[in-house]
């Protein structure tokens, strides 16, 4: 079973070292891992065609694999990268097998009231809001609902780590309970 | 044509009022609008619950659309809301034509170097980088390049606009650029 590893390590300074660690850890778990970076794209003319380039061959990856375990950990703000949610979305748009994790286990609604430095109010609708009028959503969930709900909703697991703050990009705890809990439901 | 109105209006406090008035643009340009929210959702027990009914709905809108309008313009952040980031990547995934705008023109390498306020180097590859060592990615695009990658590569088109800053929130004009282009192409 080949299994795209979906997340923001590709911003990483150590990106290689990263993607490598957690494409043995697939493989010792019986997995063919596809991760972004691992083909070699072709030479291209400006900024923008490098990026179709790098998409194309993200896609074709994913269309290539069998299912995906994405890192949702919340990337420079409240939430997920919006290039793994996307890649979340994709692949259950083609109907594969979704799985995640976060390495924060501060939930969503908490995330957004820290945001708002703990100035949240609650309106006539019971609607509760930040000063800027957007909603602080108060679902129980560890992102928006699209993510966790397209994932779970097709038997798809969510994990919630916690990683000490200076590891919390590099963890693996979670990773390896997605890898753990996919083996244990479709390489039996 | 169906077109679901992907994007973070129904955060806002007018949400309402805003998705009636991109639905009435979208049927006044020839199509028929489905937006989040536009259902009843079954009662539920727990937040939970209500956030996977919200999602199962959803969902079914982009399954029966014929294709997706989504708000791409930064929300609380440098990037797109993560729940429309997630929908572009189910409706490519679904292969159906996307299409996509910002109300923000500031570019998102430049939205990147304002969160580092000002600070960032180029390593020893030549990679952009902010004082924490993640990437400051520059593509020319407008966001993550799995997004605009995954739009224009299927022929959709994103549309840049430039709102002023008390109307990012509810300006429709790049709205009704990204009608007027898929009508062109869709439905002559």
């Amino acid at each position: 079973m080949k299994i795209y590893l979906a997340g923001p390590e590709v911003f990483l300074p150590n990106a290689r070292e990263m993607l490598n660690r957690k494409a043995a850890l697939a493989r010792a778990a019986g997995f063919i891992p596809l991760s972004p970076g691992d083909l070699e794209l072709p030479p291209s003319k400006t900024r923008r065609d490098k990026a179709l380039s790098i998409s194309a061959v993200d896609e074709q990856m994913m269309y290539e694999a069998d299912g995906v375990i994405a890192n949702l950990t919340p990337y420079r703000g409240i939430s997920a990268d919006v290039g793994t949610a996307y890649e979340v979305g994709f692949m259950c748009g083609l109907g594969k097998p979704a799985y995640a994790y976060t390495n924060i286990a501060r939930g969503h609604f908490q995330r957004q009231v820290d945001y708002y430095g703990g100035r949240y109010a609650t309106d006539a609708e019971g609607e509760t809001r930040g000063p800027d009028g957007l909603t602080v959503d108060n679902f129980d969930m560890m992102d928006n609902l699209m993510l966790p709900g397209g994932i779970e909703r097709r038997g798809g697991v969510v994990v919630i780590g916690d990683a000490p703050p200076r590891a919390v990009e590099t963890d693996t705890k979670a990773f390896e309970e997605c890898l753990r809990l996919m083996a244990e439901k479709y390489l039996r």
